[in-house]
């Protein structure tokens, strides 16, 4: 059977997988699982993913679904190393890592659903305020992300050479988000949106953007 | 030359790397970075780490430093593999690595200094407020890891079996974390408190701790 990724159009998480799933030509149906209308709390689904998120990844012969999107490229990786996603070198791997950490988990994590309905619901801060709080820790991430690359530049297309790594999934989900949270300002990290944009020729990359799922809105 | 790690006593990251250079037996020496009068944002340091933040390694050989605690330990766990922080098996290193990624890359992120800051810098929280945006997502994080080992249970004193891999290490710094920040109920998560009262037992965890540290508040 197919791999099973439970997703929403909307998840930069899923984003990610969904990109990587494409990169290395791994057949997968996705279940959508609506955060806006909070279906990743319902019972059924914390079973297959306890943290109440998305994504999980069902695969066959496993006797539980994976989670955690960064865990899930690392079992792709290993289980489907062909093309890789990560360096074999010990210092590359920690390089592409470290950049995509930048993202995945200083990044995207403040402005996660969870998080957006704490400043909403429990702070009650006003829709401007919000949009300010997203905007400011997308960008910071970005902007580190830039620092990044200026303090360590290598050749190629992309965030390590020409080969796309974790660090460019991440990178796109990033970027991704900052559009949807409406920042428009991307002079300060050039190198970035190269990157993002030679990313954006690759079918598996653009076809997997949270606008061309089923779902999205027009 | 020893291996010289950036970091600062209270910081929660900078605890994972310390204890995991401790459980290899690698020697280092640790410089403060004060997050609390904001050195981390020093531009010398940011030359040393882009993100501006602890930890930071510096390897004598390597062209840079390290940086982001889940790529340095990736690092280490390759180019020292014993003991073994990551298991073999592509499938249990994705159990671990989600589990790590609960408390690295969803928990600890809503608790660093510059959210702090923003707390209570820009949004102009009082004390009260952001304590408990504090204990929320800290425990949100351990309540996650908790129905996480429930659904997936193995045998043994750590997360996953008897060896001491990168999901304990961040389940250790998200509880002390969670004990920092004021948080005193565990009664929801026995078997993470379960698992750290046996990590705590172990000198590298419990020497690394945040309290045991230079600079730390007697």
């Amino acid at each position: 059977m197919a791999l099973q990724l439970y997703g929403f159009w909307r998840s930069l998480a899923a984003y990610r997988v969904r990109a990587a799933l494409k990169l290395k030509g791994l057949p997968f149906v996705e279940h959508s699982v609506n955060l806006l209308a909070g279906e990743q709390h319902d019972p059924a689904y914390l079973k297959i993913n306890p943290q109440g998120a998305v994504p999980a990844l069902v695969v066959d012969g496993l006797s539980r679904p994976l989670f955690q999107s960064m865990a899930i490229l690392d079992y792709l990786d290993h289980a489907h190393p062909t093309p890789a996603l990560m360096p074999a070198d010990p210092v590359d791997r920690s390089r592409v890592l470290a950049l995509a950490h930048l993202c995945a988990s200083d990044g995207h994590p403040l402005v996660v659903p969870r998080v957006r309905n704490y400043l909403q619901n429990t702070l009650q801060l006003d829709e401007a305020t919000r949009n300010t709080w997203l905007q400011h820790f997308t960008m910071q991430a970005l902007l580190a992300y830039e620092r990044a690359l200026s303090l360590d530049p290598r050749p190629g297309a992309y965030s390590h050479g020409d080969q796309v790594t974790v660090a460019d999934l991440c990178l796109a989900s990033q970027v991704v988000g900052a559009k949807l949270f409406g920042c428009t300002d991307f002079s300060g990290t050039p190198q970035v949106m190269s990157i993002f944009n030679a990313l954006m020729k690759l079918d598996a990359l653009q076809s997997s953007l949270p606008q061309n799922q089923p779902g999205a809105p027009k």
